[in-house]
This record gives C-alpha cells, structure tokens and sequence, in this order.
C-alpha cells in the first residue's frame, strides 16, 4: 500500500515552540521564581518519563521543579504539605495512582490554588459553564484542564480554529468527533469546542454525544443533544478526528476518515495506523509536549492570581 | 436445610425511630421550615422509590419536599438554580443519571451548603482527615456521607460500638468487612470505623486494603495498608461483615461468615442469602430508612451551619 505525501504530520515540538518562548518571558516578569512540585506515587514507566520531561522543560523555560516520591498511602498527606507550603506555588500529581475514583478523590485535595492541570472541580464546572473568571470583581482569571487546553492550541496551530471569525466564533460550521469521553479530557475538551461554534462528535463505549454551542440559562455554553449517528457516521462527515484512547489494541478505522480531514491523538498510545496518513490532510501523533507547556501557562497564571490577592490583602490595610 | 432462630433480623424502621423523633423535635426549633429538593433525571424505578421514600419521610417529619423532574442534558443548570435559591435549603440528587465520572462531577455541583448527601468533596475530605469544623472558629460543622453515617448509627443500634470505651474508641478491638470501596460509601466508611478503632478489610474486585487507625501528622486518622489476607480469611476473622454489591447477582458467601459475626446488607441488592440467619447472629438486610433520617439529620445541620453564618453576619454590621 503507497502512502501518499499529500499529509503533512506536525510534530508537538513545533506547536510547543512559540507557546515556550512566551513562557520564559513571563517568568522573568513575575516577583519570584516559580516552583512546581511533581508527586510521583506509581511504577509505572510512562508516568516517570513523563515526570523527567516536566522537569527538564521547566528547567529550559525558567521554572523551579521538585519531583517528590512518595508512597501511595502517604500521597494525600504529601499534598496536603505542598497545598500549605508557600514556597510550592504548582503541584501536579502523576497518574495512575490507586486508579479509579480514588484518584479522582485525590486530584481534589489539589488546593485549586495550586492546581496546574485545572483539574479542580471549580475550573471544570467554570469552562462548562463558560465563566472566566473566579471572582466578580474578575482580577482571578479561572483555569483550563491542560489537556483539553492543549488539544485547543493544536487546533490553532493547525488553522482549524479560523481567525478570521470572531472570537469566541472560530469554529464555526466545523465537524469534530472526539473519541474518549472522560471528565479529564474528551468532555471538557468537546465543550470547548462547541463553545467556539463546533459540532462536536463525542464518543465512548456507551454511544454518541452530539455536543453544540447553545444559549444557557446563565451564560452562552454548550448543550448535549442526542443523536442517532454511530461513530462511522459521525466520523465520515467531520473535519476533525481526534482520539484519546488509553489503549495499545485501540486503532481508529482508517475507513471511516473523510479524506482530508485532520487527525490528532492526545493518547500516549499510538490511536492512529500509519494508513492514517492515506487520508488525513494533517496529523498530529502525539500532544504531550504542548499539554507541558500549558501546564506551565497554567502555572504562570496562577502565580499571576496569587500576586493580584497579594497585592489587594496589602493595599487593604 | 434448618435455619436456627439464634439470629434476630433487625429492620431499619426499628433502628431509624428514635432518629426520626430527633428530627421532629430538630425541626421545631429552626427559624423556617427547612426545604428539601430532589432531583430525578433518570427512570430507574429503584431511584423513583428512593424519591418516594424522601418524600413521605420529610411529611411524616415536618419537612418541606419538592420533587424536580428533569431531563438528564438540562440537569446541571437545574441544580445551579436551586443552589442559588434561597427558599432551597438542601438538594439531593436521585444518581445514576450519567453514569461513571459524569455522575461523580454533577454531584460536585451541588453547593455544599446545600449537600445533604454529604458527598461534597471538602465534607469527604475532612472525614478522611478526621476534621470535624469547616471554619477555624469551629461554629460550622462538617457534614458527613449519609449512608456510610447509617452504617455507623446501625452498628451503635446493634451494639457493635461499645459505649463503655471513651468516643473515638468505642470500635477497639473489633474487626469488620466491608465488601466495596466506592468514595460515597466502601471507603468513607472503611476510613470512619478505623478512625473509632476497629481494623477494617476493605475489599473490592482488586483485592483488599487494611484500614486502622494511625498517628497522622496532622490529625489521628486511618492508615492504609497492605495485607496478605484475601476475602475469605479476611471475612473469617471479621466480627462484623458489611456489604454494598449493587448487583442482584452477587451472595457474600455463607461459609465465610464467622458463627456469631453481624452482617448488614447496604446495597439496595440483597447480597445476602437467606443462609446468612444459619451463622449470624445479627442481621440487618437493608438500611435505605436510616440512610434518609440521616440525610435529613444533615439537612437540620446545613440549617444550623445557615443561621449561625446569618447571625455572625449580622453580628458584625
């Protein structure tokens, strides 16, 4: 089978690129340096390279790193010290840990403070609800799970997100399918999608969820609608496929993508064959480097809200 | 097969009275009526029987209860209405509706001013770290998970707490089973009876954990550990065995029940087989009753915690 050169595959080191150079910038503006604390509480291999690249990355852009080992059973403890140690400004926790809701348990004793994956239960209900911002008097900007952030900025990167639109509106009369539906990454990151004007496709072993941008009660955010489309069907009419599948055996049927169409996987498993490239107008194999750096955005912004408080605790008296 | 009448079932109507005369005396001294709504967003007739229930307890006690049917996609916005509605004390939400994770983040929605399940995460958290107060000054009580409390109110009924050791204690000696480890039940009440002194197997389909309690660093609370004990030899040593299988398939098995061991069912399945009167010597088959005196056991507090907030408020203008 040829594979023809048609596809341009676009590695995450290029799309990180300008989102790092911002990051060293902001560092030196902020009052202090800013130190990230990695918990890791697990074997498993994937999870330490993963630690190893955080720290290596925040040791390039400008950013403190300590990475903490700690027996899972002392895991909640060992947060609890980083949530009341003002010189640990982020924290970020290595998953799997006890796997399951237990970890969606300890993901919460985050304080949200310092929570760089925005993973807390506020930063998620916020982006649903499309609030952006903690406080009336808005001087807290609100956070974005990191993943889903990432998945964003490739979309960007890629042109998909149109700037010739409006704000807000860059994705209007795109088709998305999205398969993983978790509360991690593929539900907030279908809702931010919809919010910027796409039809989302979002897909788990349960079925199909069609997900677009609608007129909420409070504010303009996203409604989930039913729908009869299978995922054959929802990915054969969308311009945009991507996957996050934490399985090796999963591989997405290369039949069902329309031709150029764009492919991303934000897995650490390889959701796509090579025959993806048969098809597909760009792909992009892998995000994790983008999720670092916008971990660190993440990370920046918090030290930014936690300066603002600072500030107002200090002009108050 | 005989079945000897040594064993004396005990009924949740029995153990829930003199908490429901409790409550009727509570409610008398409140400012206003407290107002309890439930939400059902699905058809399962085993939560339409919960809602039944909710309902005829709040009229049978003096309390006010509305039942709010929506559809599942308009869920969320529903309950950030009644979070944000004053004449709405506490909220309840009839699960599954979702299922999995999409569950576990709605019922975070609910303002925890107004969770009368208990399942905030901050009242999860404070009751595995043994925290009693939500405010340093100690005038807000933390709320604790309302079935995982009936366990407890049915094992102080039963006269597993020994009320002749000093509170906090009154478990020492005790070993006790409990088969599920989900965060709203297995586990919150493995970590409360290791935190009263028993040493607690929790089981679930990958294996088991050892709860005691231990020296915290910042607050007496459980420690996990590892254990060599399977189900079996786990169960023989256990004066008290507690399941919460919500499968109508599952029977904890008769043979590994010790002679004279109390066995309590909480799952709404009955996970016990008649056999279970030939070994134990208590047997309570279902809690749902005291599960709803302690939920509104709850609400009478969130009303408390409301008006000392009113008062402290008014206090200081």
């Amino acid at each position: 089978m040829s594979v023809p050169t048609a596809c341009k595959t676009v590695l995450a080191s290029s799309i990180a690129k300008p989102f790092a150079e911002e990051l060293k910038d902001g560092v030196k503006q902020l009052e202090k340096k800013p130190v990230l604390v990695g918990f890791l509480a697990n074997a498993d291999p994937a999870a330490r390279m993963y630690a190893d690249w955080t720290g290596k990355t925040c040791e390039e852009l400008g950013f403190g790193y300590e990475l903490r080992e700690v027996p899972k059973e002392r895991l909640e403890e060992a947060i609890l010290d980083a949530n009341d140690d003002s010189a640990v400004d982020g924290i970020l926790v290595y998953f799997p840990v006890f796997g399951g809701t237990q970890d969606q348990y300890l993901q919460q004793v985050v304080a949200k403070e310092k929570d760089v994956e925005g993973l807390s239960h506020i930063y998620i209900q916020n982006m649903y609800q499309n609030v952006r911002f903690l406080d009336e008097a808005q001087t807290q900007k609100s956070i974005l799970p990191c993943t889903p952030l990432a998945a964003v900025k490739v979309l960007e990167y890629l042109g998909v997100y149109n700037a010739i639109l409006p704000y807000g509106n860059r994705l209007y009369g795109k088709t998305v399918t999205v398969v993983n539906r978790s509360e991690i990454v593929g539900r907030p990151l279908a809702a931010l999608l919809a919010n910027d004007g796409a039809t989302v496709y979002s897909v788990d072993i349960t079925g199909v969820q069609k997900y677009t941008r609608g007129e909420g009660l409070r504010h303009v955010k996203h409604v989930v609608s039913e729908t009869d489309l299978d995922l054959e069907h929802a990915a054969k009419i969308s311009d945009v496929i991507i996957t996050g599948v934490p399985s090796p055996d999963y591989k997405f049927p290369v039949e069902f993508i329309k031709n150029g169409a764009v492919c991303v996987n934000f897995s650490s498993e390889k959701n796509f064959s090579p025959e993806v490239k048969q098809r597909a107008s760009l792909y992009v194999p892998m995000i994790g480097k983008v999720t670092i750096t916008m971990l660190l955005r993440n990370l920046l912004r918090l030290c930014v809200n936690a300066q603002e408080r600072k500030h107002a605790a200090a002009a108050k008296t």
